[in-house]
């Protein structure tokens, strides 16, 4: 496919030096497609310093946020196209590129998709790998964006103040269609130490199957009013509403996930379809929480983030999450959360345009608005932190780029 | 109600002697109720010693085995007192116990069930720990019977000689309607250390659900006939057929369970109910492997033993299990399997009649259609072990008391 140079995009692209600068990073996962893109705001070509003086030239502007599913690529491309996010990449001098425009991508579709998406866009992907990815996008948000990281107890949000010199080792639970565990140790040091099939893949996958519910957030939506005891058997079910004390089992403590479907002369449609969500998103939470929790005392993880699109900022995945690490830790570790947990694969690739390693983040909390400023490609970048982001579609960060 | 002294009585319950000898266990679990009882055979009255030669008046007989599911428990009352069994159990000289016949009875359903049997067979229910019974019943199968616990590779059962003095410590995984993981230091002597509600009642529920299978062993049997590979994503799925070698991961192993089903503009009723249960199967068992593994290695157990009616000694459960214990494990771990896996707790309550500990237990190799022989109430027990175990619900043991 030929694609003409718009006019637009000298305001994008605007000359060599800039034309380094990444606009579109792209994380193709099995369920959804991830893309972070650059920006530039009307009017750029000022700077904000720790001071907030103005300073050199500065290509200003924002990181904005989208997803769609997987299986909707073609939408997806028609997007990019349509805001010529593709012509943002940049040119790499080998000849077996042919010198196509390169576009960050990681996730196993960045892969499975390579040819549709040079011959939609004519672009080449440039692929990055997808732990790398996930691992630099972490690092970036937890040491510069400022309120990232968060507890969830008893329906409170409790933001944490992370201490940079103490936040490794920890360990990141990304929650995509699988689940993958990786224990982090540093600015590009990890290791992928575990994982589980029963993801938002299962969430989403027998979700569909069990209910009439045409997306995910439908799902997700109708957990939120449903009740799981009325599928689930609990201890107190088996032991005649007694507890098992003696193993610290409470009545309520459920026993087993979608186990009163044996007993009942029920069928699917007998059951409430909200009941059902509510029960799986359970299960699957409990499960990741519990796997997530034995990983991270293998070892001695002090801290887990939980991340990925399974979460979507939903209270009672986040709730289910955090009562398991704390119920099979005893009260030990905590679950803690990342407002922009979606992201960390488009946004590790996004940030590897340049470099992996991100060593030289610094957070400047004096300017509270712009959470980070930092060497980024040879230029400054600073993060302007809206109030709300949990509505991933929307503006997350405002970055300048500076000299 | 009332029930009678049938005449047949006094052959199971000759003299006062005897009466001590327990005769029905049973073990009441959220999905299934698991029944031990022991019937004297005729013409019993001489006995078997190590050497073969008859020895002092015994009372002979043989183990039996039966099941019913815990939602038609009218049945199961009905099927004992058909045979009289309830007679069988001891009387308890306490006042508070009414001189009534107390039959020792675990799980859940013991409490639940108890006024229920109480009207229906006049009998008291004698309740026995839970957690107790599995760890006895393991014991005893694994110290006294011969050939009873095996690995499960390429579709190969291989027996272990278990050595006696190098048995604990262990762990025994569980898998009823919710699964048990519970460290074993030795007789009496465990902990339960971690569990997880996705077991055999998940299998069942959720399986019922989604096909319209009638029968547990229905939805066992359709799963044999599956491919798990139309509804699970696999990695390739997600990287174009390729595999992730960097992370360990080809483009077979799975992704996400039930992670195509996302995608695919397809109801329930467009996949085979065969491959829905085939996923299922593989998920939770996985998971079971996965999550028995971790636990394992938390607390250096060389060896775990898989245990529970949910295994049924079903080939493609023990083959997903053993292999998730192996891929978690890197090869380090293997999974082991008891021939008698449903009727832990019920042969616990059976046991703990007369005694909770079984440290005297020997096996006696030399004799081996008797593969044990054992003080036992202060009276010897021979274990005859028949070579067809599958089959639950055939005779098992036989059985001799010997003064």
């Amino acid at each position: 496919m030929d694609v003409k140079k718009p006019a637009s995009q000298e305001n994008l692209n605007g000359n060599e030096s800039e034309s380094q600068i990444s606009h579109l990073a792209l994380d193709i996962g099995g369920s959804l497609i991830k893309v972070v893109y650059f920006l530039r705001s009307n009017g750029s070509g000022g700077s904000v310093d720790d001071s907030g003086k103005k300073s050199d030239p500065v290509l200003e502007g924002r990181l904005h946020f989208a997803k769609f599913e997987t299986s909707k690529i073609i939408d997806c491309l028609e997007f990019i196209r349509s805001k010529n996010l593709h012509l943002a990449g940049f040119r790499h001098h080998d000849a077996s590129a042919n010198d196509k425009t390169l576009i960050k991508a990681t996730g196993g579709g960045a892969y499975k998709f390579a040819d549709l998406i040079k011959e939609k866009l004519g672009v080449v992907l440039d692929k990055e790998d997808e732990m790398d990815c996930l691992v630099t996008g972490a690092n970036f948000l937890l040491k510069a964006v400022h309120q990232e990281a968060f507890t969830y107890v008893d329906g409170q949000k409790e933001f944490l103040q992370i201490d940079q010199n103490d936040l490794y080792p920890y360990l990141l639970v990304n929650i995509g269609s699988g689940v993958s565990m990786i224990k982090v140790d540093g600015d590009g040091k990890f290791e992928r130490i575990s994982g589980t099939s029963v993801g938002g893949g299962t969430f989403w996958g027998l979700g569909r199957l069990l209910t009439n519910c045409k997306s995910f957030d439908e799902l997700l939506e109708l957990s939120h009013q449903g009740n799981n005891r009325v599928i689930d058997m609990l201890v107190g079910d088996i032991y005649g509403g007694s507890e098992y004390s003696k193993i610290g089992l409470t009545s309520t403590n459920i026993a087993s996930s979608f186990g009163k479907a044996i007993s009942d002369n029920k069928e699917l449609k007998d059951y409430k379809p909200e009941d059902v969500a509510r029960s799986l998103l359970r299960m699957i939470s409990n499960n990741i929480g519990q796997i997530s929790y034995l990983n991270a005392l293998r070892f001695g993880l002090k801290r887990i983030f939980f991340a990925g699109f399974f979460i979507r900022g939903h209270a009672y995945t986040m709730d289910t999450i955090s009562v398991a690490v704390s119920f099979w830790s005893k009260g030990d570790a905590k679950a803690m959360f990342l407002r922009h947990e979606g992201f960390l694969g488009a946004l590790g690739a996004f940030v590897s345009y340049e470099n992996h390693g991100l060593g030289g983040l610094k957070t400047h909390q004096s300017v509270q608005q712009f959470a980070v400023s930092e060497t980024y490609a040879g230029k400054k970048m600073c993060c302007l932190v809206n109030e709300d982001l949990n509505d991933n579609e929307s503006i997350d960060f405002g970055v300048a780029f500076a000299a």
